[in-house]
């Protein structure tokens, strides 16, 4: 297969502005006779960036527009592509004061090459395996994003280079939709919101990847996961408890004890090898069994809100999107073959509840079996047929014809369904699954004993509707920029009483909210009214109900709404039942 | 201080017990020509216990008859204690042909001694300290309890020898007495009514003191801790989230990491060493020190019902009375010096209404420092005077006049009050605590901003109610012998339809109480309603709900107590009524 089939129409367009960026900056630092030492430059989603050595010249925001104006004159001069194939010798000739591309070279040859190929545009030349639009005029429209330092290779051995992000679409529409699509996550950043709105905290003493989460934020996990285990308790889930440490053994019967490689937290203590559990099937599989299991007590369904521990590299961590702690809001279901459509059904109608009240559509994605290669699965074909059929008739069912259709993308040991939401500023996020095993049962030696006192491995459906909880908070903040839905705020009233003369009758509306577990503070302070406000807002709170002598006379509240204003006067008991009602629905 | 002043009566009676029995299993494998090398024989709590080496001769059960009759032999003949003073060298050869007593000679001497005593009675002469009654007939009452494997100096290195253990009381109606209560507790052993009543399960592959909860089991889990999360949530106390895993260097700062040594689980991953957390409170320091925080905003009160995990020998795990897994009923208060009263008092309200809901009484222990030292604690006087007042002042003012106070006995960092109940077989447990700590705000640098504008350390309170969550549900087991309150009771109401033909109706009655929180299931499979009745007994299910003919007719159902029996049919309205009500004010 050549590369030429690899890179879309846009993929070339982006490949061509790496080579347009390189020459930019080697122009760009010509007068300042910078050493320029290149490194790569691929496409990458949204646009391309290139690796350069500038020896002690640091790339900044200030060089940017120096360099997009070298860039633009060369997509301007629209200048062609010009190919060379040369020997690896004469590679080694070209690029003789470039040590990172005699390192490609080296390594092409250890792959066997005897020719490279070498592609310039005007007096810019590249070593480069081609793939490119014609001439440098044809490129899409473009705009620097940043500079951030990049080991060679990835590698944290190798030298720091400097890495040079740049935003690439076909039309310039599409490039400013992206840039205020970018602006518009950057206020939403749930880094920034997490700390503004005090959700959650990192410590030095503790390190990156371990979030603590705060009162406020422990409202927000807890009302997310609450919702899920509303959903799932009367389809008869039950919740269970596992510790987060294992013996390895564990791990080997399962197949994770090499899967996960470095990934997996283990250690030594006296003749123990343990584990801090990097999933929860392996240890639900042991409360399965347990006891015996007859056929007529399936299905059993376990599920368990609790944290996974995987080992991430530190570079990789970035606020609660990537941690080492992660919560998940797991479920596994034990079935016979027979029940796989039932219970699928019942975790699909799960799923789209929880995110039609999130106001989201789903994207549904069918991993299956490759027809073809029927050898690569585990389990016969009377049961995959009856797995992928039961998954295709939820779906069905559930009135869904356009889904994605995986043919090849199961998993060895059972299909499954992913779904897919879109977020307020268009980024999709893949969160819950619907995923069946035939094999965790198989190594644990499952069994329940059938009608014919046989005994037989159930079938095991992995479940999970937020995925990771701290991930899943991410998104929400972000979705939501902290204006979370009143049902999920951790403050939802905040009492704003004119002055202390107030204050008793702020306490006494307090007191009826906080009744029915509506999550109320009073803003006490001898502040202005407007500064409350302000705070309030600030704070995101659904609702400030304004206190002063009219109120009290007629014992009513004044609601302010969030960024909305104020409504008319009602009586506490018609706030409270309105606010009540809104919460119970969990209203948007 | 002569060792003579650490034995009371009854251990004095008990160690010359010791004696007697390693006379009376000589005398009693005399005849088989066994070579008896001996151990050591202390007293301890309920009576002693001697190790012997008997090579391949393995004591079992049978023995016990044998050697209780030469035991009554010894103490009948009433044979003086004689003792000999004797060199070291000369110890040697009396003991050369006991290797281990050999071994002891040898600690006397590393440890400066010259001369080493031996006590005879009659013909058996044993190296020994002293400290015993007079002659062999002035010891209690006692009964061979068992033998069990031990390793010498209880180092697994060591040999295992056979450790016979032998329980002693002064009077034959105290022996009886712990007797019929070592039967009872066997009864009522957690860990068989763990299996019974489908509790929890241990596994292999994950290995001893890392308990899994089945629904059953967490579901008591759940009703414990979600009392005292209500009893707490009213006084303040906020919800917050914590990684199981820390950077060690989170306990460098607290100063655990060299205190926990061995028992902390730790791991290198990359260049960070991590720990897994066997406390919550350092965590929790920096979720308070994520903000700056004002005296205004004290108390700020943590809770957080979490695992930690410490370390503990395989032999020493048993059940959940001592696991790897510990879950806690956390909780951390920040406040000002003059808060602590207050705060205090409401935990101690708290743990007094918990307990009374258990019916049990509490019994208190107050640690203070030892005002002949006051070098020795962290703090000035003002603050130590301050807190020990405060504890006091809350039991004065909660009308305690009987606690146990102990001087001396405070941490270097804060005094503090531990709590004590007894349990339905008269064993005591310790649970709860509110214990003061002056010296974390300052290894951790906490800090709050005082009406001055200062900077100032708060004082922490760490409390519990429970305290492990795993040992006290061990507790709960054993105390009710599994027959759970109806508010803690795992299924809470089982319907017995006396044939499928009821089946409809006792599902309207399943879903009238499920509306209201009941935990209820029907047994609706084809048995005799006898069998019905005596499982549900087996699963100490609180209430039957029997359904028949009758029952359909008029709408009633006819409740059967547990280990009662049948109650009057009443409508299912007012069982349900009833139930809820039982289960809200959380009755016995």
């Amino acid at each position: 297969m050549s590369e030429e089939t690899l890179l879309s129409d846009l993929e070339k367009k982006r490949h061509t502005g790496a080579h347009i960026l390189a020459s930019a900056v080697a122009k760009h630092l010509e007068d300042e006779k910078v050493d320029v030492k290149f490194g790569i430059g691929p496409p990458i989603e949204h646009g391309f960036y290139y690796d350069f050595d500038l020896g002690e010249r640091t790339l900044t925001d200030a060089d940017f527009k120096g360099i997009e104006k070298a860039m633009k004159h060369i997509v301007k001069q629209n200048l062609p592509f010009e190919m060379r194939e040369v020997s690896i010798s004469q590679a080694r000739e070209i690029s003789a004061h470039q040590p990172y591309k005699l390192e490609l070279i080296n390594d092409f040859e250890a792959k066997g090459l005897s020719t490279v190929t070498y592609y310039s545009i005007g007096k810019f030349e590249d070593l480069c395996r081609g793939n490119h639009v014609d001439s440098t005029g044809k490129v899409g429209a473009f705009k620097i994003d940043k500079v951030a330092g990049a080991y060679w290779k990835g590698d944290e051995k190798n030298p720091m280079m400097q890495r040079v992000y740049v935003l690439m679409f076909d039309t310039q529409d599409e490039l400013d939709a992206h840039i205020a699509m970018l602006e518009e996550a950057k206020k939403r950043d749930h880094r920034k919101l997490g700390k503004e709105l005090d959700l959650f905290a990192f410590s030095d003493l503790i390190g990156p990847g371990l979030p603590l989460f705060t009162p406020r934020g422990t409202i927000l996990r807890d009302e997310l996961t609450r919702y899920v285990i509303e959903l799932q308790e009367p389809l008869g889930y039950k919740n269970v408890d596992i510790p987060h440490l294992t013996n390895t053994e564990l791990y080997k019967v399962s197949g994770h004890y090499d899967k996960y490689g470095e990934d997996l937290f283990k250690f030594n203590m006296g003749e123990r090898e343990f584990a801090v559990k990097p999933m929860n099937c392996p240890h639900h599989t042991q409360i399965f069994d347990s006891r015996q299991r007859s056929y007529k007590e399936l299905p059993i369904a376990y599920y368990n809100i609790t944290k996974v521990y995987r080992n991430e590299q530190s570079g990789e961590l970035a606020g609660l999107s990537r941690v080492l702690s992660i919560t998940q809001d797991d479920g596994h279901v034990f079935c016979r073959p027979d029940q796989i459509q039932d219970e699928a059904s019942k975790i699909y109608v799960m799923i789209k509840t929880f995110y039609a009240t999130l106001g989201m559509n789903l994207q549904v994605r069918l991993s299956r079996r490759d027809p073809a290669n029927p050898q690569k699965y585990l389990g016969d074909d009377a049961l995959w047929n009856n797995a992928e059929n039961s998954l295709k008739q939820v779906l069905s069912a559930a009135g869904i014809s356009e889904f994605i259709d995986g043919p090849g993308e199961a998993a060895f040991y059972g299909p499954k369904l992913d779904f897919m939401i879109k977020d307020a500023i268009g980024r999709e996020w893949q969160v819950a699954t619907i995923q069946l095993d035939f094999n965790m049962p198989m190594r644990f030696n499952l069994s329940y004993v059938d009608e014919h006192n046989q005994k037989q491995h159930p079938v095991m459906i992995h479940r999970a509707i937020l995925g990771s909880v701290e991930r899943f908070m991410s998104i929400m903040i972000e979705h939501f920029g902290g204006n979370f839905p009143t049902w999920m705020s951790p403050e939802q009233v905040r009492i704003l009483p004119i002055s202390d003369n107030f204050l008793g009758y702020a306490q006494e509306v307090e007191s009826a909210l906080k009744v029915h577990g509506v999550r109320v503070e009073i803003d006490g302070r001898a502040e202005s009214l407007g500064k409350k406000i302000r705070e309030a807002e600030i704070w995101k709170v659904p609702y400030s109900l304004i206190i002063g002598e009219k109120e009290v006379a007629s014992k009513t509240v004044t609601p302010r709404k969030r960024h909305v204003g104020d409504m008319p006067a009602v009586s506490a008991q018609e706030f409270t039942d309105m606010i009540i009602k809104e919460i119970k629905v969990r209203s948007l």
